[in-house]
């Protein structure tokens, strides 16, 4: 078992109502800045214990499917960042 | 002028306390999940009007100075994911 960062992208699916957005932008706009549509999402960077990268993905996954997404009106996606403190070919692009 | 989506990721500075994290990271093991330490952080994704991708990326810093992040506590960085509905090298990656 090694422990290993996954970085979790959760978004709002397209055509969702996106409140925290729309005021984002009108706050922006407000500022000055030649703003249009503006979508939040959330990013979580979770340390995992799992045998192996192909494992660790699969538990984000999980964890997403059971916690940190809404199945409804949310997107996911999944990175493992670093295996034992080294960083693996993704994290470096 | 062109509309650019700009992706901008705003972080808690580390060593800065993250309730949010901390629950999501108790939730998860109370779920069965093999997790630890866990940062929450916010993705927008931004509709700009800007001559060039470095005026993109300028205007998208600025919005993060001046609304998005707050300075004292986060860390946040700017990509310019597409021009005109095209897809950057960076988009593709």
């Amino acid at each position: 078992m090694r422990t290993m960062k996954v970085r979790i992208e959760v978004r709002l699916k397209a055509g969702h109502f996106d409140p925290e957005g729309d005021v984002t932008s009108k706050s922006l706009r407000d500022l000055g800045f030649p703003a249009g549509e503006v979508k939040v999402g959330k990013v979580y960077t979770v340390d995992v214990n799992a045998g192996s990268r192909e494992a660790a993905e699969k538990l984000a996954q999980e964890m997403c499917r059971k916690l940190l997404a809404n199945p409804t009106k949310d997107d996911f996606s999944v990175e493992v960042l670093t295996v034992e403190g080294r960083a693996t070919q993704k994290d470096k692009r």
